[in-house]
């Protein structure tokens, strides 16, 4: 390591270790906890990386686009130069394989320079402008002039599946910079050390370009008290939050709670259903190894980890089952993230396979160690699942859940019955998929995303991208946490009433300096008033 | 009054009226009760009428939004056949003169025919298209495309200062109606003919355009139990409301406590502070008489109506607030809405004028009905005023509050510690703002509307408006209630990945059979792929 790692907090440019509490974060593949030891943050010090954040607004918010684009492009290139300690430190703290680490860091830097081009380009202030009327009768109609701006300092809590893309320089973070909040990182206990050393280099980028100190601070805990504190801040003014259920909605209640309310994005997870359509099964179409794939990609470690495949009763669909099963016998253990997650997996697993009607499908039962999860697949059938509650819960793991339906009416039954999901999936040819009446419709109405003949696992990062969808798949349905639209949770309208040339921020003077596509009196255009 | 006013629930095409308990609606000019009596709806009522919109959700989403326009065009046209009728109906119920009468009128019509060019052109729909790249490495891309849907049912509260532009027919309803929701109303209780009335031509529109059944249904209330139950139903999706703190609050709590938490959109009002800089105050510029209009326009029952202006100490100030005082006394008296209006407005004003370092400073203080009210100003120093809480509430009603300030320092000071705001006021010449260094930035902090040298009553219906602000102005700060973008309260993203053509939506066809501006690839262009 060229660095050391200290387990301190990153308060703007400084760091400090006032708190007397300390944990480690440990190597799932060894077994054995990591060198480091890290300080729980205290209260005194959230309330100082929340001052600074709140202090650092007033400059931030005011910089040209492409001054916070240089701060975003400067977090990518230190976190390419640091690849070879960030990759050594996340493989440590995930037992992770080194491909996955290097893929994401690739990923987590993609974005950076996608939000870096989004900051530069304007394109996120949805500027309107209506000129004056002022012989309109019976009243003159006054000049009005919209645009977006940041809603102010940002709390985003580190994921415990994405140590980088959806953690401390992921996209939660990039998003809010892109816009002129600065963030202030709780980093997951489980990956503190990455988030150490990437924290680091948002510093020193910070430093580089000349940001306001407090643009960005990280703040480390493994107590619930640390996120509870940073969510009440008065100075914290929304939340980006990807995790568990109730760790989301704990989240979500206390910002709705607080004296003045702030949004609470969490992604909470879903069990991504996928229908399964008759010309689906067949051995020749590959969907049964494309989703064995699917469901143990990352130890089914993903959000949008397929849960739950549904089919129509018939020899195709047995014999599906059966592949998919063998399929997933076939890849062998891989190691979780935390023994804790690995032994929620079994249990959840065990549990599963104990419930009336459920059949298990995979023959191999045996978790070799503490922390490596072995794939299961089980199957039931409609009328069971629909009735048992506990087998709608998220499995986080390489499980899936097949469900058996006797006809379309019995499938379009049990679609009704689920909760609001980050997608879902139907694999089928063109024909079969336009003679089930409704179904496309009632997956919309259920999900963020829907994919036909694909797998949900590989969330693209592109405008097109929806992450996000009905509860309890997130909190607010309106908004993702994927793709450049991800900004839309960070901002809000401003209007300048009868302004003056002088001063009007440049998104909305006349000459339109920043070159950017406006709404001017109803009509889209990059020309000048 | 060519049409009855039964008093009964409006569910679908039907009428009804399960509710024992009635009550009626009262004229405040003349003293004495309507002719009318209204059925309390029941919660049987309640699940029939959102049962209803959940139907008529999965036909009236589907729609063309040609089609939505024809009927939000059918309700203008409604309104404006039954003129006559709906403005005796409104004055009797909120003796409001008949110019605001017509005047509401139009602009209510005017907003359903706004929301229809919305809902035709399908601008709402924000298509983000990323075409596939099968050659890509590491991992080929899919094609993604994303646009706009529907949430679903929406509950809308009629305001009781707007019986028309924020009631039944409202932009509340327009926009939700527009981009696909049903939607569910609850007449406010002092004017409840006046939603029957307006009810009843919605009804008739929706009959006329073949309208799903359920698209809309009125439901009638004294008692906070029916708003409870209707932000309860599991069908409700989201909820717009324009009204008090108190109310806003306690049904955002509600819709956040659910099992589902859904989006309550709630407008609460706002003091809407005024800076007075020093060249303003000059009698030439006329300020003090424009000021006394807006603050007693409407008898002061506006949400943007002026409840603080402040400026600095000297002759100028000194002179400015007299001439302010001396033209609301010039005024004279006003009937509000309600005797229960007019005695809330004249117990706060009387409070205003108790506390302490406060002085009244207009002469007229016998409000000589119990519904009839006269305007009130008074001024407080800067120190006083930030000291004391009572003085931040909202009067509603012809009441201002101006404030001392002893600098520009001190003024600063005294806006820092507001709440947020639907609106911030500046009066003065451009070099005086110029030099004012933080100020402009400060009230945009603060509020979501910024006016330069106007009043901020007179509220544009422009795409360029918005009509909301940070905490309490409204619960998130995020979404506006005026204007076309008010349509965004009520949809969420779906995202469609890998879909064949001929099951993709209308908008996202690589012919692009809408004819709508796309972002293809990353660049806005209406031309096909």
């Amino acid at each position: 390591m060229q660095y050391t790692i200290t387990g301190h907090q990153l308060l703007g440019f400084s760091e400090s270790a006032l708190g007397k509490n300390t944990y480690q974060t440990f190597n799932p593949q060894t077994g054995t906890a990591t060198p480091w030891k890290f300080c729980e943050a205290t209260d005194s010090e959230v309330h100082t990386a929340m001052e600074l954040a709140r202090t650092a607004f007033e400059t931030y918010r005011e910089l040209p686009g492409n001054h916070r684009a240089e701060f975003l492009r400067a977090i990518a290139v230190q976190l390419e130069l640091q690849q070879e300690d960030l990759v050594s430190v996340y493989m440590q703290e995930s037992g992770l394989p080194e491909g996955r680490a290097r893929g994401e860091l690739g990923r987590t830097t993609g974005q950076l320079r996608a939000f870096a081009a989004v900051a530069e380009s304007s394109s996120w202030m949805e500027v309107r402008i209506d000129t004056a009327q002022p012989d309109r009768a019976p009243a003159p109609k006054p000049d009005i002039r919209k645009c977006m701006r940041p809603l102010g300092p940002v709390v985003v809590f580190g994921a415990s599946n994405f140590p980088f893309a959806f953690s401390t320089a992921g996209g939660d973070t990039a998003s809010a910079l892109a816009v002129g909040c600065p963030v202030v990182v709780k980093g997951h206990p489980m990956h503190a050390g990455t988030s150490e050393a990437v924290g680091r280099c948002i510093q020193m980028a910070a430093r580089q370009t000349a940001m306001p100190e407090g643009v960005f601070s990280l703040l480390q805990g493994s107590s619930i008290g640390l996120g509870e504190s940073l969510v009440r801040h008065p100075a914290t003014k929304a939340v980006g939050f990807t995790g568990s259920k109730a760790g989301g909605l704990a989240l979500s209640r206390l910002g709705a709670e607080r004296e003045e309310p702030i949004p609470v994005f969490a992604e909470m997870g879903s069990i991504n259903p996928v229908v399964v359509l008759p010309s689906a099964t067949e051995p020749g179409k590959g969907w049964a190894k494309a989703y064995a794939l699917s469901v143990t990609l990352g130890a089914g470690q993903f959000c949008t980890n397929p849960g739950l495949v549904l089919g129509i009763e018939g020899s195709g669909w047995t014999a599906f089952s059966k592949a998919l099963a063998a399929e997933v016998d076939a890849v062998g253990t891989a190691c979780m993230l935390h023994p804790k997650i690995a032994s929620q997996y079994q249990e959840l697993r065990t549990d599963f396979f104990a419930q009336p009607g459920v059949s298990r499908m995979t023959s191999k039962d045996e978790d070799q160690a503490d922390t490596r999860a072995t794939g299961g697949v089980a199957v039931v059938s409609a009328a069971a699942f629909r009735k048992n509650a506990r087998l709608k819960r998220e499995v986080f793991g390489p499980f899936t859940l097949l469900v058996t339906c006797e006809d379309q009416q019995d499938l379009m039954r049990t679609l009704t019955v689920l909760e609001g999901q980050l997608t879902a999936s139907l694999l089928g040819d063109e024909t079969e998929i336009k003679s089930a009446t409704g179904l496309v419709a009632l997956l919309g109405e259920k999900a963020g995303r829907l994919l036909i003949n694909g797998v949900p696992t590989g969330v693209e990062v592109c405008p097109g991208m929806h992450h996000g969808g009905p509860f309890p798949a997130t909190t607010d349905s309106r908004f993702t946490s994927v793709g450049t639209d991800a900004v839309k949770r960070w901002i809000r309208p401003l209007s300048f009433q009868n302004f003056p040339e002088g001063i009007l921020p440049p998104a909305l003077k006349d000459d339109n300096p920043l070159g950017i596509l406006r709404m001017v009196n109803g009509e889209m255009t990059a020309d000048p008033i």
